[in-house]
């Protein structure tokens, strides 16, 4: 059965591309870069290239402004302790209620060590609450770290903007933005439009560059200290031997995705507003988180009423198609996802919310297919459900919140 | 010209059979290994099998003791701070002075930050000084971290012994070794000789599988706290997408070194030992580093009195032959190795030191091109050093130690 794999916010495929440009560093330029003969140095220049190929990407930055970690989770971690370790002196932080785990589970951690952090909540179409955000910053706010786009709901927060407002307020404090979700997908230009990011995390796996290796931005001049410490590689800022191989095949997909920007995101974009129009027409009680808030092209955060996600996510695989019920950061888990939480999605939906995200991979017969099974999987789902059988009583779609909670209080699976 | 490769503690090839072991893992099963569909399922069946693999080539561990980290720079952090961290009550660590940075730079930081740190120093035979070392444990000792093999000398220290008089001393310090460079080249049973190590550091790119993969041991019930805090990855203990292509080839690679282990080391020990002595032979006024020492069999640390080890390399490098000269880790900088100086390598040596490092893919053609244009590379090189002709005044092998030195000091280079 062929795979439909509509799950690209989780991991993509590496492309093609970046495979080949891979491979030599898996064969025979094996060597050190660190190592003084002439095959090492070949190495070298490669990353130096890889450098110089990111910053261009990323709107002509320093090529020393960019340093390569084994991806996002590490240059998240990288950002927040580096900045606070750095920083003793002022020890507040400000970040979003829809983090990623990896800056939320971070700044708890900074929390116990005698940070104090404040959490900017989100309206209820995810967008992030700009009054709080404004009176949140403090004199002593050391850093403010604002992801640029959700990976569960594909909600853009305007980190530009944020940025200027931070900077306006002080120039001293530090902005962060985890823009795993965004690079490759939304064009930042770190030079114009986002000059007053002064750090900024993405991970190869989100743009079809292996899983292992990241980025992160960090603006000449900001105040950071190493997080892996040990040798000199990148210029003593991040020791451990460079992982050569997966650093040139980043660059390559950071190219690749420029060049494709132009002609594949309104083509993702497309196929996006098809399935989600299609969806929401063809299946009644359904809920689009982030609908009203600018949104990833790629990306459909769509629950129905009354099932359980993960119910759908597995008739969906007998139909070889892969998609995801919360962040894959997250599964294992049982608790219902924080963004859509957040975003007050109402608790009869908050369950049964699946994500679809494309990719450039992805083809208009996938959509088709999923137009096709998906009504099926939720009408015979909702015949099995107790809750469907109780909503029916009180089918109305504008039911106030907590109405259907309330019994499924009374009801617990 | 063809490329002889005798650097393999700075980095090795890629076996193929490591190449083709990650290849589907660019390919199709490009995954992420918490989703939950089963392509997926997949993935993470394949990061379990792994885990297994290496667990049976340490020993027969627990699959649940090996974690997977992006190289051994982050495995020594991990147990170094994550111990420190999950310990506050114990603040002294006792450690080496030929450690790698990886360990040195992180106790320099630790004693930043109220540890306190007890470095055993060793002889000049390279072996640590077991009085010292005996002494050096205190009531509050948390950790003792020694590496099992010198990246630079190849000496290897007795870690199941140290190890067990650790344990005698008290059980609740806890025992780390950095074994990047012996795992793969000496066998390690982490449940009969080495059963008293809690935690053990490696890297794939020291014994041929790719830069940017590694992993630690921590022995069930070690206290370690996560040092890349977010996601649920590997049951909490490393937040991050899992490296699925190169975990892959870690276990291909140890299961490799495994297999590869009774036929090679022989032989590999056996083109080394052709080599030191063909050198010492061949060249007056050479100096072998750890040679009445327990070595790794791959390793030569020779040095050439009265010359420079980096006009060495590069001469070499003109042959084609890729040496080092002190650790691939601390190049770029010009002083002396530490290790070479904790050894108390006489000073006309210590900047004439060249490190041959040997693996299975070494032939003893290679070895022999070595024998045949080293010996005229020094004698070209010393007919070029103005402490040649000094020391020719003096020309007394076992000169006392300072002699030269003096000579030196007033002739700064």
């Amino acid at each position: 059965m062929k795979t439909i794999y509509l799950d690209n916010n989780a991991t993509t495929a590496v492309a093609p591309e970046v495979r080949e440009a891979i491979l030599p560093y898996l064969g025979d330029l094996y060597f050190n870069p660190s190592s003084m003969y002439q095959q090492a140095v070949q190495v070298a220049g490669a990353l130096n290239q890889a450098q110089e190929d990111i910053a261009e990407f990323l709107g002509g930055v320093f090529p020393d402004e960019i340093l390569f970690t084994s991806g996002a989770t590490e240059s998240n971690n990288t950002a927040l302790y580096g900045s606070v370790r750095a920083n003793p002196a002022r020890r507040h932080i400000v970040t979003s209620a829809v983090e990623h785990p990896a800056i939320l589970e971070v700044v708890k951690d900074l929390e116990r060590t005698g940070c104090e952090v404040s959490v900017v909540p989100v309206d209820e179409n995810g967008n992030l609450d700009m009054r709080e955000f404004v009176g949140a910053l403090r004199p002593d706010t050391l850093l403010v770290s604002i992801m640029h786009a959700n990976n569960e709901s594909g909600v853009i927060f305007p980190i530009n903007e944020l940025a200027r407002i931070v900077k306006e307020t002080s120039p001293e404090i530090l902005f962060h933005s985890d823009a795993t979700q965004s690079v490759g997908k939304v064009p930042i230009n770190l030079r114009s439009e986002y000059a007053d990011v002064d750090l900024l995390s993405f991970s190869g796996h989100k743009l079809h560059a292996p899983k292992g290796i990241g980025a992160l931005y960090v603006k000449r001049g900001t105040a950071l200290r190493p997080y892996l410490v040990g040798g000199h590689q990148q210029q003593g800022r991040r020791a451990g031997t460079e992982n050569a191989a997966f650093i040139v095949g980043l660059a390559k997909a950071c190219k690749l995705a420029a060049q494709c920007h132009a002609q594949e995101e309104p083509r993702i974009t497309a196929m996006r507003d098809k399935l989600e129009r299609e969806l929401t027409t063809r299946i009644p009680f359904v809920h689009v988180s982030g609908k009203g808030a600018p949104r990833l092209g790629n990306t459909l955060n769509i629950s129905f009423h009354y099932i359980e996600g993960e119910g759908i996510l597995y008739q969906l695989n007998e139909h070889g198609i892969c998609a995801s019920s919360g962040s894959a950061c997250t599964s294992g888990s049982l608790d219902p996802s924080h963004v859509l939480k957040a975003m007050g999605v109402p608790f009869t939906a908050l369950h049964g919310s699946v994500r679809f995200s494309l990719s450039r991979y992805t083809s208009e017969d996938e959509i088709d297919e999923i137009i096709k099974v998906l009504p099926e999987i939720v009408q015979k789902l909702r015949r099995l459900s107790p809750y469907w059988d109780q909503a029916k009583q009180q089918p109305r779609p504008g039911a106030p919140r907590g109405e259907v909670f309330d019994d499924r209080a009374k009801h617990p699976v």
